[in-house]
């Protein structure tokens, strides 16, 4: 058994981020946690319930992550807090020994729960599991964050989906900042442990811009973008960033949430983007979806019954290699879980190669020159039937 | 990619069966097949629509598993036999170069198809998949048989569930017999590749030994027991295999069908059964069940939700060692599909080290003595709560 050792908080490295390279406003660097580095620009599997859907552990390190996101929301209600705690912590319970961001809960109470209530103090909500009650404010949510013992800790703050009114987005992001406050002083602060603020202020360039400046003056290890990718236009979310990242201290960690397809994280990290997470692999594995570098290929097709070819014999994942589409295509018809795990392996994979392309570009100083072959590869398409 | 390499007729090797050691009854053998040897006494994982469900082959091959089941029905219905044929054949299909064996499709449209009307003939039925109608004969199945390519073919019989009237029984029996001669006759015969008969006749003893001396007179690549483990108490089916077994020719594989549980398996293998299948452990594995040699486990259960400590420390598969029972608790609780994938592993993994220990015992001489050891622990039962 792979025991992660418990932290001596002398030997413990501190949290800290160093740039290695940079070309334009990209960054090559390496994020340093009490569990190991990370290296950047990195995608961070989502592992929701303590598990990357349909993969192994082992399997998710072997594809070169560095760092698995896991959710509060879910986590607190099931196995609880408290519960993973007495189990030796997250890295523990889910058998990951590598670093592991957590987000503060809010985003999902939000997206999950029922008859939410959100005020000054905290937002309050039902179980969408079994109806029980609950109550999530900043110190509470740092609470459960260090009862999981994640590596980096998010912030509780209030994101709002687009469009919406100014007046809204600009009393989100202002709570959101009160937020940060209170989660700062909060923040336990073991060795190699960090925490991360949140810039809000929806699609207003000039409250992005404030919550920016306002946080960098508090003071905070990383600084994540949220609030993009919740239903506005590829270029609204460019735009917002190109306006956010340049106001935000050059030496800590970028984090935009939730974001994306491999064409929104090729762009963000050309403006300045070093960390990602989003579901979207593992979901569109489940779905019959597989993403390479000829684009998105999905397995429903009819096209692909008879194809004895692979997704892509040039993979370094043997699932993209040693499967034929039409096996693929018939475990996604049958709904048999081994095409969910194929594909989601094959996902996973593509997002890490991804990653590993982008940080050998900037190291190369050849960032815009590997975005364009990248991006011609996804518009030449997948190959033709046979 | 691991491509079997086409068979070469003169290369292949014969089928065959070779007896290493007896001990009573008990019998460590080998089968021969184009495909590759199977250690006996073997259990086979079921790999119903071409995949053992929430396990790669290459896990399933890891474990010791020499070959897998395949069934008939399920993929004449989808992918179909002709497309399998298309794409090279059922062990390319689903990436798994060793030794196949497919069943007729016969049990399966007994128990899964719709509108089934069987006679002298064939049984004609509807897909339960998309109502399509179909005709299934002995010839047709081995039709199908031989377009998957499966290393070991089976008769087309019926069977009949128990209990049942002693005339029923024996029609079904006598009809089984007409099929086998159908088969034999059918049957094309590529080298490395055999044919196995079924002995039918419920839970009647004589007809067991009509059937079994009457199949022997055809002759046959192996012959299995089937219309067992339908219902009858296992003292019926033992008494009906210690009847059986001295009437199959000493020197050819037996196979009990769709049979069993650890303790099944462990007397069958008293009485002189070589093959096994059954979908108890993956099934089991999907269902929050673990077995271990200290008996089934069932995960749902709360006692374990605390429980840093693993299945079996002592385990050669990985996912009973690396693991604790809270996070498998967890994992079923929140059907998360890594609960399916870790149990199932488990289960194959237990299946197939039962079988390698008495494989040893065989060899050794001292099955009774081991068959005490593995019970002695079953009954000793879990660990005791913490
Ligand atoms: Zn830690
Ligand atoms: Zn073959």
């Amino acid at each position: 058994m792979t025991v992660p050792t418990p932290t001596d908080p002398a030997a413990a490295p501190a949290f800290g981020f160093r740039r290695i390279a940079t070309d334009g406003m990209a960054r090559r660097g390496e994020v340093t946690t009490a569990h190991g580095a990370i290296r950047t620009p990195a995608f961070m599997p989502v592992g929701t319930q303590a598990t990357v859907k349909t993969m192994y552990p082992e399997q998710v390190r072997a594809l070169g992550a560095d760092i698995l996101l896991g959710n509060t929301y879910h986590l607190m209600l099931r196995p609880t807090a408290e519960r993973v705690d007495r189990l030796g912590g997250l890295h523990r319970f889910m058998n990951w020994p590598h670093p592991i961001l957590t987000d503060s809960g809010g985003f999902q109470v939000m997206s999950l729960a029922k008859l939410r209530k959100i005020n000054e103090q905290a937002v309050t909500f039902q179980s969408h599991i079994d109806g029980s009650r609950h109550v999530l404010s900043p110190e509470r949510s740092l609470e459960i964050q260090g009862l999981l013992g994640s590596d980096i800790q998010m912030q509780l703050d209030e994101c709002v989906a687009l469009p919406a009114e100014r007046a809204e987005i600009e009393r989100a992001m202002r709570l959101s900042l009160r937020w940060a406050e209170r989660s700062k002083a909060a923040f336990f602060g073991k060795p190699g442990h960090g925490l991360f603020a949140i810039v809000q202020g929806g699609d207003d360039e000039a409250l992005r811009v404030e919550s920016a400046r306002a946080l960098t003056a508090i003071g905070f290890h990383g600084y994540a973008v949220g609030g993009l990718a919740v239903g506005e236009p590829q270029d609204v979310m460019l735009r917002i960033l190109s306006a956010t990242t340049p106001e935000l201290p050059e030496d800590r960690p970028r984090y935009l949430m939730g974001v994306g397809t491999p064409d929104d994280i090729v762009e963000s990290v050309g403006r300045g983007i070093d960390m990602f997470d989003c579901v979207m692999p593992t979901r569109a594995g489940r779905h019959g979806q597989a993403f390479t570098r000829r684009g998105k290929v999905n397995l429903r097709n009819a096209r692909h019954a008879d194809d004895p070819r692979p997704i892509d014999e040039e993979s370094t994942c043997p699932a993209a290699r040693d499967y034929s589409r039409a096996y693929l295509h018939h475990l996604v018809k049958a709904e048999e879980a081994l095409g969910a795990m194929l594909l989601t392996w094959i996902n996973l994979s593509y997002y890490q190669d991804l990653m590993a392309g982008l940080r050998a570009a900037i190291e190369a100083g050849r960032f815009e020159d590997h975005k364009a072959e990248v991006k011609a590869g996804w518009a030449r398409g997948d190959i033709p039937p046979l």
